[in-house]
Order: structure tokens, then sequence, then C-alpha cells
């Protein structure tokens, strides 16, 4: 029997955990003798026949994989449309995974990446090629269906609640004199979960830390919120305020609206968190201070939750062994079957039930107000950012992250250009 | 024999271990039975008559300190003018002083508190009144004079140099189809020595990130930026700019130029993070990120540097020890007697001598370019950033960072208005 192969990429924006799934997928193959590619640059690395041999690395480079941030085969926002509209590219993508004898198809990524895969698996069927396709779930905004909560979300969210938390003892020692107001700005285009993450930092008592989050999911009213700024600050001496980049006017506006598109067709966001301090400023005439950590929330595998590192690991262990019992067109998801001990388990859910939807906080976890959340929201919320799960650090004071060789695969195939 | 006292400020910015050096005060002293007042919110406690007794904490909570950022009594931006025009406001600080029967003086802070608590310590003289003055060094701004370096530094540039790593991995990750340039704006209003420790991130070869840093002390000239990032972009395929919130152009104009002024007279920065990715995107036409940890960087407690914790912890032991030794008008600094390995000592320095002077980088610290650190300023920051001083972590997956409960002393003295 001649080695089998399986091909895995990564999609769409990184976590400080997704190389942890990598490094399990590759492990766990390699305990099966499965060989495993990893398309450069996600799925334009695969239509471009632009492989890496993982078999050149070491398996010490493999583990410290599961300690590194980023993502170490290069990621991509490139979405396949539909079988009509992107046919020469699913059939090209057919003839890269015949040229190379791939059998699995394992690609780690978010609502669009669940959806690709499934069309993958689809064509691969109609063209009679024999392919399993396997999602593994990764996103920092924990908007993925199905799944209890996605792997890279607890992570980002423990750097949240800690950061919050930090930040605010800072402005607590400082508002007699300094900045009264806070604003602290984190990711989520469409679902408040990052938001509601920073509610974490303190026990959900008024006079705690943060004072007011504002939602995507609750329309931005100016005067309210201004009054509640003013409230807090009459009473706590400060107020600190989480807003998640998506925040929307009662139109639908967002209220930083940047102007331009991803590639995906989503807006650009940022910005926000500057507006919002502007507006306390201007109005309220308080001194102001923001902070937007963009990128250093999805990477910050330093302050990563152990709870999402096993997660992690976790879906990547399942998601090969799926695709060798020959379960098509599944991904891996957790199940929560307790909240406190938290207990969670992986099942396998079809990919088309998890592809394209969004899931948005229930209206239960945000406080009647819609400035914070709510005790069942912190419940939830809770176990996903318990434990650490620190890198090694080196003499130099920095954590040893691992840069991996990622010798190419020699092409089969002419050069094709994916426009 | 009457128990003696000692009253400690903290004063400006805070920091991740002000409070480190606030324990090792309270701990040394109370190994001494000397009892430790703490003015609320810095100076203007000690003017206010508004003073902590932190004899009813107990001494787990005053060992928790050592690991939680912030400033547990309270800090200040207000500046004590000279003698003459702030006659009135010292004279009342001896009042207080006497009325509770301080022996001993401990300003924790920057520049302007060495001047503050050498004004004290002449104004005593001049009334008769028996005041030791011992000033405690802390800020991240790094800008002190005579000491090697200050503490609070080392964490703030060990959390600079960690998160500049961990977005420039997932930068490099994403570049192929998302951002190309991504901007990470440090403190720094004069001195770029934080700016220069997110030059740690790199291991100093050309493709390392970050690529580019822009120092208060270069002037910043637009066309070069722009062409030094194509060729950055053209080479590496993508670009990590650090850049000092205090970035000047050739007229001396801060390239963000926020207006305001604080209360100590310097111009209020911020911004020229998102402004620099705005020309790079408007110029260039590249997809931009930027970042803006604000507070985050100086109050990142959970990413301390093992030698700044134990600076933070040694000189406040010895402002203590130089206290009860008489020793007047004094500041502990940090003395540096080896690079690699690192050797350093505590030493007595003359109040005098750090009052109001200003360290920037020197020269041979930028390279050439003007765009990245050299060798030499490798070696001195190196170990500043090394070790790992966590704090310990509760079953809720934060720190757990103690709140004081901040006892009031009863009031002696008439109300004073500070103004």
């Amino acid at each position: 029997m001649s080695a089998q192969t399986l091909l895995y990429a990564q999609s769409g924006g990184v976590t400080a955990v997704i190389n942890a799934s990598a490094s399990a997928v590759i492990q766990t193959a390699r305990a099966h003798k499965v060989k495993v590619l990893a398309a450069r640059n996600g799925i334009l690395g695969a239509l471009g026949e632009d492989l890496i041999d993982t078999s050149k690395e070491p398996i010490s480079a493999i583990r410290a994989l599961a300690h590194t941030p980023g993502g170490a085969f290069g990621s991509c926002r490139f979405k396949l449309k539909s079988l009509e509209a992107d046919r020469a590219h699913y059939q090209r993508l057919i003839e890269v995974l015949a040229a190379h004898k791939v059998r699995y198809f394992l690609y780690n990524g978010g609502n669009d990446s669940a959806d690709t895969a499934a069309k993958v698996s689809r064509i691969a069927k109609e063209f009679g090629y024999p392919l399993i396709c396997v999602g593994v779930p990764k996103t920092v905004d924990n908007d993925l269906a199905v799944t209890d909560c996605c792997p890279g979300f607890g992570s980002a969210a423990k750097y949240t609640a800690v950061s919050v938390l930090e930040a605010s003892l800072d402005v607590a020692a400082m508002a007699e004199t300094s900045t009264k107001v806070f604003v602290y700005e984190v990711m989520g285009r469409h679902a408040g979960w990052l938001a509601a993450a920073g509610g974490l930092a303190g026990d959900g008592s008024a006079s705690a830390p943060p004072h007011i989050i504002l939602f995507p999911e609750v329309a931005y009213d100016e005067a309210r919120f201004l009054t509640q700024v003013k409230a807090v600050v009459a009473k706590v001496g400060y107020c600190v305020v989480v807003v998640s980049e998506g925040l929307r006017d009662g139109s639908g506006r967002f209220v930083a609206e940047a102007g331009g598109k991803d590639a995906f067709g989503h807006s650009q966001l940022g910005g926000v968190g500057p507006a919002l301090a502007a507006t306390v400023k201007d109005k309220l005439g308080m001194k102001v201070h923001w902070a937007v950590p963009d990128y250093l929330q999805r990477s910050a595998r330093h302050l990563a939750s152990a709870t999402d590192h096993a997660q992690a690991l976790a879906v990547g262990k399942a998601a090969v062994e799926y695709a060798l019992a020959g379960r098509n067109a599944v991904m891996p998801v957790i199940v929560r079957s307790n909240d406190a001990p938290y207990r969670w388990k992986i099942e396998a859910a079809p990919l088309d039930k998890v592809a394209n939807h969004e899931k948005t906080m229930p209206k239960s976890f945000i406080r009647k107000d819609g400035f914070g959340i709510t005790a069942a929201c912190r419940r939830y919320l809770q176990p996903l950012i318990a434990g650490e799960a620190p890198p090694p650090y080196g003499k130099d004071g920095l954590p040893t992250y691992v840069r991996l060789k990622n010798v190419a695969v020699a092409k089969k195939l002419p050069p094709y250009a994916v426009k």
C-alpha cells in the first residue's frame, strides 16, 4: 500500500491557536503514516500548486507549532464563489489534488471555508474523484454555527479580558487628574462575542470596569451612550468602555465606516474606538484615551487560554480521524455538556450545516439596557478563557516561536493564473 | 521610642511594576517597624491630607501588590512649580507631614517627581522641619537621567517586543491577499526607548520584522519613509512599522498633533499610527492595519520582565534603607556593570542630578539610516526584557490582582483647596 496523502490549508484571519490545530493534524496524520502537504497561503496555494511538504519538518518543529501564533503555511482571504461561477477554479483544484494523489482535504477556517470545503466535496463527487473533505473550525469572532465555541476565540477573549482588566487599573489610578474615559476597541464585524469577553474583566457589579460595552447587536444611540458615560464617571470617577468594531447606528450604518471592502466583500472597519473617544471629548469635555489592539488580540499566543488551546488541538486531531474513517463533508465541532465544571467533547457536524451561517450573540446574553453582559453570558464565556498555556521563553525574553522551512513540493502541472 | 512614620506617594503615569516598588517599600519599612502612610492620588493626597494607613492591609495584600499593575493608592499628574510660585503648597505639605509626624517622604515617579522631592527637601530644611526625602524611580519612557534604566520600562519594552513579534507573524501569514503594511504605535513623547524595544522582536536582519522604526529623535521625512516601505514590501512581501507617538517632522511639529496639553504642560499625543497608515494607503495604495495599545503597554503586568520586576522591588527596598540611614535628597538608581551576562546593582544618586534631565536615545543606538536599532542598542535593551515574572491566575482565567482597602487616616488639619 502506498502512503496516503492529506492536503491541509489555512483560511482567513489567523489566530493564536490555528497552528495548534495544524500541529495536531500533522502529528495525528504522521501517527497514521499519512503524508501531509500544506497549501502555501491557503486555497491560493492549492490552486497554484504551491504546496509544502511537511514531512521535511522535524517533529520538534511540528510540536513547537502548537505554541506558535500566526499561520505557519500562510493563509489568505480568497473565497471561491459558486460552482457555476468559479467552475474553472474547482476543476483546477481537483487536478492539483489528483496530481499529488491527495485523498484527504482539510480546510481550517471559518464560515466561508466550511462553505468552500463543502463545495470541493461536491465537485469531487461530480468528477468521480475519490476525496474526503473535512473542515477544521477556526475564528476569533466565535461566529461559527453548530459548534458551541470556536478555536481561536477563547484566547482572543482571554487577551481582551486581561487587557481590559489591566488598563482599567491604570485608568482607575490616574482618573483624579488624568483620563476619565477609556475606550477599548475589539474585533467582531457582526457578532459581539469579543466585546462580551471584555465584560469578564469585571465581576458584573456596576462599579467594576468595563462599565459600558457596545455590541454590534445593539443599535448605537449617542445620546444614551453619553448619558451613561456621564453617570458612570459621576459615580465611579472614571469610565471604561469596550466597543466592537462592528458597532452600528439605528440605520444600520457602521459608526466608523472606513469605506473599503475586503476580498470577501465585507466592509473594512477600524477606528470606532477613536471616533467614540472624540465624541466623549467633544460633547462631555472629559479627558479620554483609547486603545485599538487590532492584530494583537488574535495573535497573542503568550496569553492563550488553556481551554482554547486544548480545543484547537482536539479539532485538528479529530479532523484527521474523521478523514481516515471516511467521514466526508464534516467538521469536528465542540459540544458543551456542562458549564461548571466545564465539560466538552468533539462531535462531527455536516459541513453544510456550518457553512455560511453566522452565530450572533443570543439576546439573553446582552443586558436589558444593552450596555453589558448577563449572568448567562458569563456562564458561557467563563470556561473559554480558563487556564493558561504559555509558550516557552528564550533567554532573550521572547517566546520561542518556530519558523518552518516550508519546503516546496515539485510542481507537476502547468502554471495556473488564479486572476 | 515611638514608631517612625514614612509617607509614600506615587506620581505620574503608572506602570506594570510601580506597585512592586510600593510593595517593597512597605515590606522593608514594616521589617524596620516604620509605619507607612500613602498619599491618595499622589501629591494631591499629600496636600489635601488625604492619607491612607497601609498598616491596615494584611501582609498577604502587600505581597500581592508586587504582582498587581496600576497605582494601588492612586497617582496624579500635578506638578508643583518653583518654591516661589507654589510656596503655599510647599508650606502646606510640611504642615501635613508635621501633623502626622512624618520623618521620611518617598516619592515614586519620573523626572518631575525627582524635582518635586528635591524641592520638598529644600523647603523642609528652610522651615527647620526634620525630613528625609528619597525618590523612587519609575517611568515606562526610560528617560530618567543617571540611572542605567528605569523600573517600568523593561516590562513595557517586553510587551512591545512580544506584541510586535506576534502581530508580525499574523501579518506575514496573511500578506499575500490581505494587509501589506502594519503600523504599531508606541508611547514615548521625546525619547524613542519603547520604539527601540520594538526592534527586539527581530534578530536585526533586514527581512525580520519590524522593518522600519520611526524614532522621535529622527525627523520624519514622508518621501523617505514611503520609499522604504515600498522597498520592504517588494523584498519581504509585507512591512511592519513601529512608530513612536512623539514622531516629529523636520520643523519639529508632531506628526500627529492632537492639540491638547496635559497638566504638566506636555502636548497630548496619539494617533500617529493611524495617520501613517492612512498615508501608506493613500500614497502607495497598499492595504494597511494599525494598532495603538495605549495604556495596555504600561499596565501589562501579565507580561512583566523579570529583570524589571526585580529592579522595581530593589529600588523600593533601597529607598527605605537610604531613608532610614539618613541619606537625604537621593534616589536609588540602577548601575549596570555588564551587558552579558547582565549584572546590575543599586546605588544612591543625588535627586538634583536626576531632576528635570531627560535621557534621550544615544545617537549610537540608532542605525545610520534612522530606521532601526544598532547592535549597541540591542546589547543595552536585551537584558531589560529578559525573564518572566507572571502573576498568579485564578480559576476564572484572570490574573489575581489585589485591591487594597485603602483605609483613610483621620484628618488633623483644616481642609485645603489645591485649586
